[in-house]
């Protein structure tokens, strides 16, 4: 078995080369199951189970439930910490998050657990996925942020530059956010590119940051729905993907006046969305 | 708003390069929604709603309910289809697949709620994350199959020369089954690595071909613990990955006796398990 230390784990590995074999001892990216509690009005219950890499939990868990509509703002958090319950077993402690709500009840979960499990009749489709952001309140996002194209060509290599996990494990995402003018404030890693999306909103959720109106984010590998509807939901104007964004992706940005940069790579990147708000120059 | 055609989807994007814009239509991978719903004894139940690039739904469906050992054999499928419910709105019949089982009642879905959405008080970790996998009927695949170093370099290079969504769109994961001699048998692309490797793992169920004893699985990017979950299930014993493997995809191949090669890039692999089923040669 491997040995976890934080957010990286060392493990025996043999590397093949042009036929020969070496043996070392590698860096592996951590994946454990982070389970996430809702907690009010004396009431527990479970919301959410993901793989994830330990490291940054509680703003996961806040950047989870702000993407779910539910931790609308950083006044409803009572408070966020690891499960002390004796029954757990200690070394599970770490993988069980409890949130608590300055509510009297727990918050309504249908459309979460439509995300999740769902017993009804419901049909889905592209619109009903575009109607799900709109119930969590969003509208379409204000122009005013201008950028310039060479900052967002600056950026791929800023992220890279301060990801020190995956210097080590050669094996995971990263989301980071930016200024206008291109400089780092917060910058998180994860196996799931969703979770390293979650970990940066719920960092802004916790510091008050939020709306996120005057920055842009950029994922490492490609755009789906799922970190457009997070993003939108965080109020960032301009997204930026090292890859390839999905069709809905692209939907989601057209629908609610995101602007969205995907293949940005050196000099150049393709510009799928509100192109209004990066200024070109020679 | 952007127009979808099967798996691809045709948008007019803004290129970018040294600061200078030019105007092209691009195709996009296509991401929609795809519900799940099994069916028995009378009784409809959704189980699963998952964002994936429309084609081979079937086999999704059937691949996902393999997984999670609910449909553990072609036998139970009495049929798979889309909804015709005339109710749903006819565009979004395409995302909703009703896999009919010949059982008297819906199975038992503890395993699977646990899954998506939890109400009981059951801790998570790594550990619970390996018995989920036995639970599932798993034990250490048996050794036997051998195969050459120089037949895994070779299959980046095929996995890539047939991806025509990845050609059309540059943003779509990969699973490709390979025979021992490197031979192609099945290869599906999507928007999520897990649902490329269900429509792979849904394929040979729906052609009676599992176990996968003889096969080698490479997937495009990472392997995590649900890709490693799923190719267990469906017992593949040498499983290979473009990029890094998690730490607790490392643990399922050592538990499980699983052969996982990472980085296979070139003339260059990483073994994190199961060597000996790998014959190096100069």
């Amino acid at each position: 078995m491997t040995i976890r230390v934080g957010s990286k784990v060392r493990a025996p590995v043999t590397i093949v080369e042009q036929g020969r074999a070496r043996k070392r001892l590698d860096y592996l990216a951590a994946e454990e199951p982070l389970e996430i509690r809702l907690q009010a009005g004396g009431q527990t219950k479970t919301v959410a189970v993901t793989m994830r890499t330990p490291g940054a939990d509680f703003e996961l868990a806040a950047g989870f439930l702000h993407g779910e509509g539910i931790v609308t703002e950083r006044g409803l958090v009572r408070h966020i910490s690891y499960c002390v319950d004796p029954e757990v077993d200690p070394e599970q402690r770490y993988n069980i998050v409890n949130v608590g709500l300055h509510l009297s009840e727990l918050p309504e979960l249908a459309t979460l657990e439509r995300h999740f499990y769902t017993t009804s009749a419901c049909g889905v489709c592209g619109k009903a996925s575009l109607e799900a952001i709109e119930i969590r309140g969003c509208s379409v996002l204000p122009p005013g942020l201008l950028v310039d194209a060479a900052v967002l060509t600056s950026l791929p290599e800023k992220l890279r530059a301060e990801q020190a996990l995956f210097d080590a494990t050669g094996g995971l995402h990263a989301a980071g956010l930016f200024t206008a003018a291109g400089d780092l404030l917060c910058l998180r890693e994860d196996v799931g590119r969703h979770n390293a999306v979650d970990k940066v909103v719920g960092w802004a959720l916790l510091n008050r940051k939020l709306p996120l109106s005057d920055c842009v984010l950029l994922v490492s590998g490609r755009a789906s729905y799922e970190i457009l509807q997070k993003l939108t939901v965080a109020g960032v104007p301009i997204v930026c993907a090292v890859s390839a964004p999905s069709h809905l992706a692209v939907d989601v940005a057209r629908e609610f006046g995101v602007t969205l940069v995907g293949f940005l790579r050196g000099e150049r990147f393709t510009i799928y969305a509100g192109e209004e708000r990066i200024r070109l120059g020679l």
